[in-house]
């Protein structure tokens, strides 16, 4: 019998409480022993619930039991989970953690914790949700050059986007729905912004290259500013979606970043992920296009990927298994330099102006009131943002190759 | 350094010996060891390529080397390979394979050798080509129930069904066509019968259920039946696709699996999957659906697979790292009793008397000369074929629920 504790009983928290009860057989072959949840801490009480009897206030006493080998942390947040997990590494304790905030923020830090004390600290849960992506990078596409991660990985976004695209309703309307539906916070910023995708890009960047990508820089564009016009462009090029795409690459020795909201044609592989889903493509130099695609949020998912996290912890006792990534800074070249198609609208008083500034856009037959819409030609981000400011163009978005 | 060997040097073991060199950099990083290739064994010659001066036609100089810790085995077919690898492990090297029907036949002894002797026996390119597929179902799933793999696990069929579909071709055509692209061999059983696909399916609900499941057991049927009529009908219920489905799944304490053309409607995850892609739905009781998506087969993306299974043994040495699954025998439960839901096509002048024999069939409006294909309702496979009989049906195909 294998003790562990569980830090914040929220909706991860509770899940991996109920996985780790439903799957208790499954569990015990594939980890080769038992689990058994010692203690939950949380600030608040549950009455009248099962977690009751084993819940604490006080993280000492999970810190302080050498019973318990690993400690799961489902609080989200830098802090104070960034101490608690610490400090639980220091203690000798495997962490398995859902929280991104912290992976992306102290991710080097605690990895390098968990090599010193010969524990494990995981996180397949911070990215992707249930959807398995950390493991397999690591073990499965060792012998590749990883040259993109480009993924859909925020399941609010998706929802509003693919809402807004099928109902034709506002972004607003559709926050709302989500909201109604619990797929949206009510604070929805760090989803809709494009805050969360920004943090879930960074882990993978950072993992793929083996240095530290600070996720502060990531260009980084939220879905705020698309409006049903959009939408009808999209569909006039011929059934195109609007995606939030979390893209990482290396061209040469330059590597690239950016979250942003784009044009995504029907024949690419991120075009049906749809929904609450999220997908991640990868691109290595051998195995050429994968795709991996699951519930990226959610309470059973992302407890299935955590508990997963656990059973290796415990099939692994005193043995750090990755290496994870050092806290050498990867610098991020300038997305200027980058090059893209554009999807932009002019107000139609500036149509000639645009057409003089972007000799060979192709115009969109669309029917949107007051306004035109053109597909550029690919050029650099630096020239079109120059380009758009002269032609008094009032929302562009890009068009992934 | 690492002195591996390579068993086969035909178009996978050739992209394992190109691989190492190309991607050498990348593979000593994450292998913590440099690889070298000591000896490729061949019946034939190379004269004037590198691989010449590696070359050896007798397997006894690998087997007796002890500098060679890690085996590549791409030769194919259950012997000789058989008895090389078994040798090999008991040498005390690991092996990793491409070689889908030696792990589905010898897969349950091999692992069990390697455990002996402390090595790993390594397959992850035996399914799924470059696709990460079974590593993940060994520590990304391990806290769930799964309860179903379904898959297109063989390109060329795939390749075949999509040219049906696109261009209206007959089964003989896009065979022809593949065959000229090197997408299928020349003697073309393996796949267009569903041989290779029935191996794969074996190889994962034995991963996943933990015993062997004997691919003689799997109700297994190929496309060489499937028409243009079939695609016609398929394209009339609503832009319905025709695949070679690859299902394992549990209900209860039985165990079904079977490999079949399916109808499968566009909302489903294997939809988009065409071409010679191949795509691996995994459903457990936690994770819900999650899809594995990239390419199936091909020289670089299974080459990648092998390699990192080579850097997985590297990294872990007198470590057996899975257990993989034992010789007890899994017994399949009969598909007669699993509940389908059938197009069925039948001459004009039967069709009174299908329509008799099946209430609540809907006719679909499709232009089949002299036929009528009908969409029967959900009915035990039993059933159906008693029924089929009677009714006259010439030709049928189950539809993916």
């Amino acid at each position: 019998m294998t003790e562990i504790a569980i830090m914040g009983y929220g909706t991860i928290g509770s899940g991996v409480y109920e996985v780790v009860e439903t799957n208790s057989d499954i569990i015990r072959k594939n980890a080769g022993d038992a689990l058994h949840v010692k203690y939950v801490l949380d600030l608040r009480n549950f009455p009248g619930q099962p977690v009751e009897k084993v819940l604490v206030h006080d993280v000492s006493v999970i810190l302080d039991d050498p019973e318990v080998k690993v400690v799961v942390e489902t609080m989200g947040g830098v802090e104070p989970a960034y101490t608690f997990v610490s400090k639980a590494l220091a203690a000798g304790k495997s962490v398995a953690t859902s929280n991104k905030e912290l992976v992306a923020k102290k991710g080097a830090e605690l990895m390098a914790l968990a090599r010193e004390t010969h524990v494990n600290f995981f996180f397949e849960a911070s990215v992707g949700g249930g959807i398995p992506i950390i493991r397999p990078l690591l073990t499965c596409l060792t012998a590749d050059d990883i040259e993109e991660v480009n993924g859909i990985l925020n399941g609010t976004t998706n929802y509003i986007l693919t809402k807004m695209e099928r109902e034709g309703t506002s972004f607003e309307a559709a926050l709302k729905e989500a909201q109604d539906c619990g797929f949206a916070e009510k604070k929805p910023e760090a989803d809709v912004e494009g805050y969360d995708a920004c943090r879930k890009i960074a882990i993978l960047l950072s993992l793929v290259l083996g240095k530290r990508v600070d996720f502060e820089d990531i260009y980084t564009e939220g879905i705020t500013r698309i409006t049903r016009e959009d939408f009808a462009y999209a569909k006039a090029l011929g059934g195109w979606k609007i995606k939030l795409l979390a893209d990482g690459w290396k061209e040469g020795d330059k590597v690239y970043a950016m979250v942003a909201p784009f044009l995504v044609r029907p024949e690419h592989l991120l075009y049906a992920v749809n929904d609450v889903f999220n997908g991640i493509m990868v691109h290595g130099n051998m195995v050429d296009d994968l795709m991996f695609y699951g519930r990226g949020a959610g309470k059973e998912a992302t407890a299935s990927a955590v508990t997963a996290d656990v059973v290796m912890a415990v099939k692994n006792p005193g043995v750090t298994v990755y290496e994870g990534w050092s806290s050498e800074k990867q610098e991020l070249a300038d997305i200027g330099d980058t090059d893209h198609q554009y999807l932009a609208r002019v107000a139609e008083k500036d149509a000639a102006r645009f057409e003089e500034e972007f000799p060979g856009a192709l115009k969109i037959n669309a029917k949107v009131e007051g306004e035109c819409g053109y597909l550029t030609p690919v050029l650099p981000e630096r020239t079109f943002v120059q380009k758009a400011a002269r032609a008094g163009v009032k929302h562009s978005l890009r068009v992934q190759m």
